[in-house]
């Protein structure tokens, strides 16, 4: 880790530019976590599964320098379009160390499978994982350049990671309803499978953060769809 | 809402008793739709399950106010002690709005629960409840006048709060297991009684800042036991 004292006589630009790439840097590894997550969950590798757990805790460590980053740059008395874009890399890198932590939770939970007998109820997890990875690779790319309308179209394709969340939910139950051995593996699927959904949520908060960084406004944001649509199933 | 431009005449330590009494509004607010969504779990109303859904959009509102505040204070050019105030209290108000979004999901969760017949598979969801919202009222009382002490003894208390949580967990797949018809009411239930675990996880979040907003160095605190321990039921 870089030390406090490193950058006091960098000029405010380097230090922007480095909260900048370390955003970058924490949102790179998210991706790295959750695709070693998912390839987890197929390989059945409770080794792996661990290592990513471990690993998590490199992009916590990031977020905690982040957080001094903005203080030091804060310290500096910055201007108020300064402010906007140090709260929403705040923000971003919130979000990105929750990110994180599903992955992790991802990798944690396939242990539990492994206790159990492979069950072929994964395919539907590895769609939604690979739909998560997508929206996640693209808010991030969208963050790099700073492209607001990039990030708009992530966050509208939230809704069809929603609804493949649901589709996913209801097929696990059914599962769950014709073998009683289902149900334990089955209920671990579901907690990954809301995981990626979360991960997809956060994905959403980043594209409004690039918004908020652009336009200073998060309430002039169109409405969007409802997110979780499974406490509608009985 | 307050205008944003009510204050700016307002001395700096006025600006930060605001922040302070708005983060304990918040926080009363969120106890508050907590208690409320345990309660319709027990009485199945869903009208007032819509209410508690909808009153969430005031603590998100807080939420961004106390952002502006923040950075309204920032633009002063304050000294690193009050960047750590001010990073804790960004930090404690991110943590009530999503303490906030866990008891709108109980609500919602709730709505799906009475969609089907009653079940006697609630009682230990109210346990599991009550005590989430002791954690909650404790760790605001600690906020309230700055006692790291009582905001250290919340944080310990959470390894409960996660065993009652793994304790449930198991209980709800034991009903599914014996009987199909309880396996989505149950689900429900689970996902639930996870919106409470993750409660309590905030709580301790914020007995954190706590500590950090007192000693400036959250990697000193003692480390914590392990959450959620769902994952190795098999």
């Amino acid at each position: 880790m870089t030390q406090p004292h490193d950058h006091i006589v960098k000029s405010y630009d380097e230090e922007q530019q480095r909260l900048h790439n370390e955003i970058l840097r924490m949102g790179e590894m998210s991706v790295a976590q959750l695709e070693a997550a998912l390839d987890v969950v197929e390989r059945r590798d409770d080794k792996a599964a661990e290592r990513i757990i471990a690993n998590d805790e490199a992009i916590d460590a990031l977020e905690q320098e982040i957080s001094h980053d903005v203080m030091r740059l804060s310290l500096r008395g910055p201007m108020a379009s300064d402010l906007r874009v140090i709260l929403a890399a705040l923000r971003i890198a919130s979000d990105i160390e929750r990110i994180g932590d599903y992955a992790a939770n991802v990798a944690k939970r396939s242990m539990a499978l492994n206790l159990s007998p492979p069950i072929p109820h994964t395919l539907g997890l590895r769609a939604l994982g690979a739909l998560a990875v997508q929206q996640l690779r693209d808010v991030l790319a969208a963050y790099r350049v700073m492209d607001v309308e990039a990030a708009q179209r992530v966050r509208a394709r939230d809704a069809e990671l929603d609804a493949q969340y649901t589709g996913l939910f209801r097929e696990l139950l059914t599962y769950m309803m014709e073998d009683a051995r289902a149900i334990t593996p089955c209920t671990h699927l579901l907690f990954m499978a809301k995981n990626l959904e979360r991960i997809g949520d956060h994905a959403t908060n980043i594209a409004e953060n690039i918004w908020f960084r652009a336009h200073g406004e998060s309430l002039t944001l169109p409405p969007r769809e409802k997110r979780d649509d499974t406490n509608t199933v009985a």
